[in-house]
């Protein structure tokens, strides 16, 4: 998954942007729900220290697990991929709704969502119920229960743009949205591009309290 | 202003990304209050016909004036520069103050804060009640103003980053930074690196209903 | 459709009062979505500007389109036939829901309720998908689409009044709320008696700052 | 106080309305915090029983103390003073603060405002700790309270019209509007002309659920 | 249905603690909707006085009637049985939804949600519209209706914790637990136990100011 | 610390309940802000896995930092101090504020405050700058300055009762409580007596998703 993850955001990045791309030496082998996000951050936050130079740090987890610690380890720009993709869904369409693999990671998405205010704009979080390592393989009924969501979010939850709601889903991109005719957002192509313009308009993360 | 603008611009996109800056043929002089924000829209919009091949567009008002209506005449992401300022103050903040010019500018940038859902992370938007045209003198009294609303964003309001509110305060941004040690965020610099964003990560204006 | 409005405020009002009732001399035949709510305001305010002696104005688009912008032109009270529609059912039942013509206009409309604070109150708004200007006919198909959509907001939303989303809508109002039971509210007569109401109670539009 | 009550509402109705003002013949001397508003209810259901011809019901408490209750006795449209005044100045102004008597009422007054939705355009309830019965007789010292609070309203919290939070205010509306050019919102005044307007424009409370 | 609440307070407080469980002497035979809510209160209040030296009063009526009122005239904890229901949930779920009996309650429920802040918790409240005394018989229908609201709060509103919104349902707890899966709320087994836990953690009502 | 806590809780609870106080082996020497709060989950995992036959947790962290993950391992209720307190406040004020240590903590608690959905009830989460450790010792200056912020709470936030947002504080309850007259609540003897509560109230935490 980290490579899937590497070529997607290389493909993103300008070609002057150099991409590292690493994961965490212990952990989860995913991150499903409150065990999972809680037990990752350590393994994480070692990962960090090891590349102190980086211009900016992308945190690959649509649970946006970890990023206020890490943002307390580093001026440089820190951004979550489900954040990533909010904000971005955000400018592109006056409401989204999300879809996700595993219904026990909700509760931590609609948190996160509440607290970045952009609940107001995602109608709903959607669970395919498929396992994150299950989406390497991607056979066709896992095909089938994205599709299924993505069609309940447009016609249901009037959504007019989708945000996939795992790294693991960002090939399926280019295809939903074709075939559905509303885009569709990947977080690791937003949250490396993302990460480029705030280093461009010259933003660092504040060290004035909460991250000091 | 429009010149000042562009500067701003160029200095932060890509340098392979070609900087149009323009502005509508009538309209008011500068856009402060309910009335200059309703009248402007028809000469954005004829200004927007006029370029019908860029790949993405900034509203450089920071009313985020006509930023939906031009979403309904293209593909092409749209951004304005009062939503672009809030998006980036949230991810590297976890709570902003916004420093804009007038008194009666204000209900409308709340409801904005509001629509986007990120009245939740802006603790207080502040007037200083120097006039747009003022700000392009930029006498020291003027710039007096803007710090002291800067002090009280940061002692009463608690804010760890600071959105300068007006388009015309783009120069002010280091030298902020500096002097009160936490991150100025200047919508101009974060719209035009966001839409180069988008469109580096394939993001479009969903065409599905709302902005048809 | 000025005529049929006109009339349903002549209906509405006490006998001494008078009504004016005009259309802006260009702008859009209907206004359906963003790009009509911001064209039609300079000629809302031009028409607004020819008639300087009114104790009330009311702005007949369901949308509330320029009603700030008109505020700021006169001390006279300014309504809009939505926000009224909105008020009246809100003193009449403890939930309501919105039916309207198409689904473009439901993210304005939205942002309307938010700002009024109403949204609290609205269950849902609900589009029928028949354009303005086809109410006009009223045949039969389209009021089987106007009657189902009220039929799903008192039984799925538990609706306890129902809000009718268009000033075209108006004559349908004492039909449909004997047919189901509950109050149908229509914006124009609204409008026009709180005019009234607000004229008699001796209140002016706020001129101490943002309407200035 | 009745009588105080009753003439304002005369001022203020067309000629051909007929005014029955009348209080409940038991109950707390005024309504002040929870207490007083939990024990009157039983004998203001009393008096709306002794009157069932009237064309509708406004109930001159601010805390609009029974008002659902008295929706489940008729189909009159039924307003409770606090209510009005919040829908007024919602009508005229972004945003308003509420000027009322003691403390021990915020908590209520809040509450209610929370309910109505309209806490989003009610900046702030201030209370001039005056106790209700100490207005009548309206001493120097008194006025002089409520004119600080007003004062801080249009200062601190930018309130752009004033709603006066007691019935046995009214008599001050005008005296205070000009003295700090902004509107004072009498709710007696509001209460009785939206009454009318409701009548006018055809509508009743709903009985199709919760007033049934 | 006095006997049955006070049988199941004692299965749940501590041995050393004493139930005194009595009902009002006059006022409705059961409470639901706006009506019985209002009349209520006066009994209540006066039963409470008959009783001066307990060191907690429950009220066990789900609409949590009269609770703020009661404070009032008590240094002693007070506490609604809805609203130990709802704060228990909080606590042992992130989610949950509420089943009651009539649709007429609805409105006053989620008004005490919203007021409480645990409407951000609770999905949805539920009717099954059996009528409080109905429940007593429970006849098998009765359980059904109630059952199927249990299965869509799970299934549809993805609740992970069932609130039973009726003192009356009390015994069907631990039944409806096993069948369905998830914890199921009974407020007056939660009700009596956190007014020990408030009476051991020595806290009291608040006398500064709204229960004075 | 560990010591204070245990006798703070044992003196809460009933007698026939046995209190284990145990802390992480390893992990950061205090909680205080969002590194502190991410590392110290792995640690507290361990120890609640150390413990299997409890009939309930509490996790003495004022940021309720890990309870969601606690939450997953366990069927017994689990409460985080912080959790607690505002559900003790709720229910014996209609306002609170929270007085606690370090400024960098306010953002994780509000965040919390939110999530629970009693931000609602909290005017504001006050900090006083002396970290954790200091509070051991307790010194003049030390108490000053939480006396300062009661007393702001009091007079500015017009709270009715008082948090106090920090374990290391739970002895100042009785005299602050005395010294400012309003409720003043501490976390570790609301957690346990919960605790208690919920215990015979016969409900565990659910395990039909999100904790499963």
């Amino acid at each position: 998954m980290t490579r899937k993850i590497e070529a997607v955001a290389r493909a993103a990045v300008h070609p002057e942007t150099e991409i590292i791309a690493t994961s965490s030496k212990d952990g989860p082998p995913s991150i499903q729900g409150f065990l999972d996000v809680s037990t990752c951050v350590p393994g994480l936050l070692a990962e960090v220290a090891r590349h102190p130079d980086v211009d900016a740090i992308v945190v690959a987890c649509f649970d946006d697990t970890g990023v206020d610690a890490v943002r307390c380890l580093t001026t440089a720009p820190v951004i979550g991929v489900g954040e990533a993709a909010y904000h971005a869904a955000a400018m592109i369409s006056p409401k989204f709704s999300v879809i996700t693999t595993m219904s026990r990671s909700l509760p931590g998405l609609e948190a996160n969502l509440m607290r970045y205010g952009l609940d107001r704009r995602c109608v709903r979080v959607r669970a395919t119920d498929v396992p994150v390592l299950k989406l390497e393989e991607m056979d066709p009924g896992t095909l089938d229960k994205i599709r299924a969501e993505v069609k309940c979010a447009i016609e249901q939850d009037r959504a007019e743009a989708i945000v996939l709601g795992c790294a693991g889903m960002s090939d399926l991109m280019t295809q939903l949205s074709r075939e559905f005719g509303v885009p569709v957002v990947d977080g690791v192509a937003c949250a490396v591009t993302f990460a480029e313009a705030l280093v461009k308009a010259n933003l660092s993360t504040s060290k004035s309290c909460s991250y000091a």
